[in-house]
């Protein structure tokens, strides 16, 4: 067993972002700069835009937080969105959801300029990445993604099963791995809660992608020796043996899967922390018009 | 075996359109206008087109072509997709493709209003048609569904099997199978050139799409007993025994593959026929604004 380690990658890539950030400065450019709304105070969502306030420090990149009461009018919210799409400094922006139940998560996303779509939600971007055209693809597929290309792990030709059919995980990254790219070139199983003989699906895969939402689901004699195993699950579920008296489960039921598997990522500390560097390295091409030239 | 009789269904739903087009008109409706543009002369571009115009009688819709010489200039066309963007009697409008190699196919898609896109073209549609929100689907997805639903073909849970990773047919066609819809809920399989053991993972399929565009490819030892076998392939091959001196076959090698499968669609008379009417569902659409209310 080999550790994939998220969290290692993620800060060589947040450095490499780091130096760019700071040779296009120095080269005159503007530095690049990704806006937040958040609407109400969610504890999770005060803690996500939190951490992507502290990743644009590190990286040096400009943010800003635009906070809304969880009262706010739906015109009000689609007003921002319109001034941030017109907005020339700000390169990307994103909405954090979910919103409130009287405003409508997709009528906001649907508002986004898909140039400043950083998080990839627009269909513009969805569809673009179907039919493999330039496109922000969302945090952790492109995550994901990433961790492959930079473990060197063999896709073409191999047998990926996909367990999850969501609209952010399991639906994109099954059209990448799928994708005549590198990575991509592989023959990938779409497989969810009506799937029959899961685990005679599942113990055929080279590379298994958990991304269920389901705690430890993944068990050892559902996967094959030597397979790779992405475990996109996070679930925080009560524990005595930590301090903050919480931990954090994947999908995957990592002790023993680990003993059996070839690559394995560990939560935390395998896809988690690769999906803000998605997000940095979305709005460093945002600032570079690299997807969407003008 | 038996045979999915695609010219029979094809017919039926033509049927059903001009009766809602006569009560439509009846309750002082206006009639819905389907137009398309058409660039150059190529054979096969001017017979899908008149295919598409004498569909259109059928069902009593209008009908408009704008021909353009294969010299035009691209922001000629650009100029014209925007009218017909503005043009308040025209419902719905296709761009017959391939364009000349002067324009981008894809400038000219993505010029297209998604709310008139009745071929499914645009990233907005493909998008919206990946996290499930209504959307325009291409006409040979459109077209297999709608044969599986009318057959009462079940899917919920069945493995799916496509062959062929195009943006028209096999990824879409891999998405809507896979998901939480009827019919829908497979386990689907996407494979291509690059797929190893083909044989083995189409031999264990409840149901193949074979879409690679590769004459007489599947035959009967790869298919497993009593599967259902959609065939969206065709290739016109030269023949002595046809007075026209061409043939069209499928994907499929239809003798052997009839004699083991349970359902299969003929070619011609599959999948074929179903997609002008595809085309004709998604203009009616159009014409109530269903996808996209205003």
């Amino acid at each position: 067993m080999k550790i994939i380690d998220g969290k290692k990658i993620a800060n060589d890539i947040k450095e490499e972002i780091a130096n760019e950030v700071k040779q296009i400065i120095e080269g005159g450019g503007k530095t690049p700069h990704l806006a937040a709304i958040i609407v109400g105070h969610d504890g999770a969502s005060e803690t996500y835009v939190g951490h992507k306030e502290k990743a644009c420090t590190q990286v040096g990149f400009n943010s800003t937080v635009l906070r809304f009461e969880d009262d706010v009018a739906e015109d009000t919210l689609l007003r921002r969105v319109h001034e941030l799409n017109e907005d020339s400094d700000i390169d990307g922006f994103i909405v954090q959801l979910p919103l409130p139940k009287h405003i409508s998560d997709q009528k906001i996303i649907e508002a986004i300029a898909p140039k400043k779509d950083v998080d990839g939600f627009h269909p513009v971007n969805l569809g673009r990445m179907v039919i493999g055209l330039p496109a922000y693809i969302s945090a952790t597929p492109a995550g994901i993604m990433e961790l492959i290309e930079r473990y060197n792990i063999e896709t073409s030709g191999k047998e990926v099963v996909v367990i999850g059919r969501s609209n952010i995980v399991g639906k994109p990254i099954s059209i990448l791995l799928a994708q005549k790219t590198n990575p991509g070139n592989a023959t990938v199983t779409i497989t969810h809660s009506r799937t029959k003989n899961l685990k005679e699906v599942v113990s055929k895969a080279d590379i298994v992608i958990a991304a269920l939402g389901n705690a430890e689901f993944l068990t050892a004699d559902m996967v094959k020796e030597g397979a790779t195993v992405i475990d996109v699950g996070i679930t925080r579920v009560k524990s005595d043996k930590t301090k903050s008296g919480w931990k954090l489960l994947g999908d995957v039921k990592f002790d023993e899967v680990a003993e059996k598997a070839g690559w394995i990522t560990p939560v935390p500390g395998g896809v988690g922390p690769m999906t803000i560097v998605s997000l940095l390295q979305n709005t460093l091409k945002a600032s570079k018009r690299e997807i969407y030239p003008e």
